[in-house]
């Protein structure tokens, strides 16, 4: 008799054209293989008849027929995917700002955020003793002296050392290359310091301190080859008014910048986003 | 022996770059004047040292002798403005969207806003029975077949008809001219159905769906000649999500609409706002 | 051959405990008896098990078979529910304030909000000019020399002669008795011009005042025996600081008031409330 | 000639029952004694007619003249405070829960937070190597076996040793005697986990839950001998919905509590903040 591991909590995603009958049948098909759904949660797009699952459910990792029958039942160009859980690794980029990274330090620590963090990268040395003081590997990888593409081929080389599922730029503040966004669709998370799609790029709130508006935001988004402008994952505004200086807003913003990231990296850490048309799908 | 007045509640605003003393020599004048204070706030923009100050009071409407002996305190490129307390006509313009229009007039009929209307002005007849079932005059102004000028010409006609403190734009959807605009500084106010500087121009609900952004927004501000580039004078926002059509967006969007208008429109009748570099500097 | 009528679209609405293969069954159910699946979401609670679904469907109205199978596959102390689309009647009760009131009357006129409206009921005349300036029925109960029995019997009197669906208190601001209450159980929806559960009963602004709150709010709820203790439909808040006195709380909650109430109404109206254990469960 | 120091940054207090020209003579009498104002607000309660100013200058720190002609200027009743600037001494309790120590930790570390911190505070051992991987000193004081008093007495004669201006409770969770309380009075500042007055006592997220609230809050006060009713000094909410377990409510909790007692701990240290029947003036 053969033996078989523990049933594993695993979450299958699916995206493809809507039709009907998809949950009856798709539900069906893990019930028969002895999967046990613990949550279920569906929306279609009503302007592009677009159907979007997100399924918890525990099953043996090994059993994955039902996994080939679901995808004889969806329609052509259907996107599925199943994550079995496991400790995810993420690494962390930053360049001289601690909040958001010391912020995702502090959770990691407190077992909030129950990832592995095997090392931050730097392209300064300001945050080693931060990095260090919390038990993790810091990498420090100048970029002093060398072209995007050449310190970018040194921060892969780096990577290809170490198996990692996801980046997350916590005020990592060098654009990176359309060569090396593209090598990691949907595994770069960023934190933007507005309310995109205002005031993009360089120095946010000197733009809205010069534009006086009446609040400020922050914006986690997948990092694509636009500068600013992946699909977003979370946003967060908080009042200011004419007594905001720029170094005021930079401060208050700072609050909000860490939890927009904080709670980004949630959704993606627990595979609640599905992409499509340069925007998110998130079921919380 | 001379008949005085009773005295009237006034509220003193001043811009002027700043210098010590300030305060303490016009809070003098004003007392010495026999004017007595009821509130007072300054600001000073620490980047380009510019004083603003409001100030309420009562005084006798014929004493103005305070006034020119502050102004002669002043520095040079001093802006300073007296508004004695009265009742302001403010006149609406709308299309054919009622929510902003209908909650002013929600707002005027139950004293809220302690305001007269002379009228309600539209280039379409659809808001017609609602203004006149609130018992309030309603003009309308077609601009079929007319030119951008012609159409202004024809408003500007009739304005000259009414006295008016200030106009508010209650969901007018035409642009109005810079030959317009510049004719009412200050004394238009607009409000848009986007977190600005995010979406302006057309459009803005359909924009922030495409772009999928996770709040939507609208900026109350005063008109100037560039589109939607006026000094702001209040925002909000609302969380969205995925699920939210661009319909969807519309409707919930309504509701910040109204309420940030308000706001806007409250801190402008009450004298509370100081336009300076495109921006308002305003005392609540 | 059989005339049927055209499909309707139907909102199914379930809870049990779960089970395993509620969905899988209840949406072949559906297929099997020819309903066209809209929209679907499931909630199941993770401390008491307890399952809630909420379906749109297409089905035609004469087919009740599906009903009578969804109830046979259900467990014990199932509760479900078919609402056919229709337009619903919502009487409007109200004293003298007129924010929520009139608020409610111009979303019905702009069919923003898409019912009947029957009459207002009102114990005192003062916004009976408002109510007929919108065309409505206007009923004045008069409660001066009755006690809450006979001023209550006179309303439920009254009632009889109207069908209607819901019910809500657009600031009406007398406690209903346990046997009015008891009657229309999860069709009363009240707003209570606090964040409860802080300052329950009279007066919460004077409350909020007094405690120096930094935030004032408003609460929408269905109404139960139990004073400003029924489950909770929409909640939301505005900043304050020092300077608020309590009229400016009033003036200013005004504004979350109206917000808040509107937003519960559409959750109910459109059946995407389940209440349980005295909390909603609610499919946005 | 005599020597001088350089003028020292200096804040200035007041809150005295109001009358005519308080900030003309108080504006008067820091000119005349050679102080530079640098930012002045005022603030008058308008039901019980009472003056609240800050007022920021530069001035001599040896020449406390002005303060006592100002002392002479004002009403009986008077409260008048100086602080000149100085580096501020924070002492940190705690107990389990490392959210919002580590947040001010890191605060501290970046200098966001400009204080001294002398040592933390903790019934409980978990936080002592994160304390003590920040380089502060950590002092675990035991309550096992002790009586309230007891406890309080051990703490009280080790605050003796070490000189400090404020006591802060980050998450501190033991609730101190009216005797403890009352020697630190505007001097300890706490942070409790809901939107006060609801939910006051123990386990708020527990009852938050089972009210089944729309949104859970975090307030930050100073500490009084009554339990969670001191002087309010920020709050704020975030958005919850029935799929918030209690665990899930803790977690997105904590985002807001560390953000509040951050916002409410610069307020205190910048003397912001006056007290008056038992509310806040804050002059932002």
């Amino acid at each position: 008799m053969e033996k078989r591991s523990a049933p594993l909590r695993q979450t299958l995603l699916i995206r493809c054209p809507d039709k009907p009958g998809l949950i009856h049948g798709i539900t069906g098909l893990l019930l028969e293989t002895g999967c046990n759904i613990v949550s279920n949660h569906e929306f279609v797009d009503p302007v592009d008849s677009i159907f979007f699952m997100r399924t918890e459910f525990f099953g043996h990792p090994e059993n994955t027929d039902h996994l080939n029958r679901i995808k004889a039942l969806l329609p052509q160009d259907a996107e599925i995917k199943v994550h079995a859980e496991k400790r995810q690794k993420v690494i962390l980029f930053a360049t001289r700002e601690s909040h958001c990274l010391g912020d995702l330090l502090l959770r990691h620590r407190s077992k909030e955020l129950d990832i592995d963090i095997p090392c931050v990268i730097s392209n300064h040395k300001e945050l080693q003793s931060l990095v260090e003081d919390f038990h993790l590997p810091f990498q420090f990888i100048d970029h002093e002296g060398l072209s995007r593409e050449e310190h970018e081929g040194k921060i892969l080389n780096f990577l290809q050392t170490i198996p990692f599922d996801f980046i997350v730029l916590a005020k990592y503040m060098r654009i990176l290359s359309e060569n090396f966004v593209s090598q990691f669709p949907e595994r770069i998370v960023n934190i933007h310091h507005s309310f995109l799609p205002a005031f993009v790029g360089a120095s946010p709130y000197k733009q809205a301190y010069e534009r006086g508006v009446k609040l400020i935001g922050a914006t986690a988004h997948f990092v694509t080859s636009s500068l600013d402008e992946g699909p977003i994952l979370a946003q967060d505004v908080i009042p200011v008014d004419h007594s905001f200086t720029k170094d005021k807003l930079v401060l208050n913003g700072r609050d909000i910048e860490k939890v927009v990231l904080a709670r980004a990296i949630r959704f993606v850490l627990e595979h609640r986003v599905i992409v499509w048309k340069n925007k998110t799908v998130i079921f919380k």
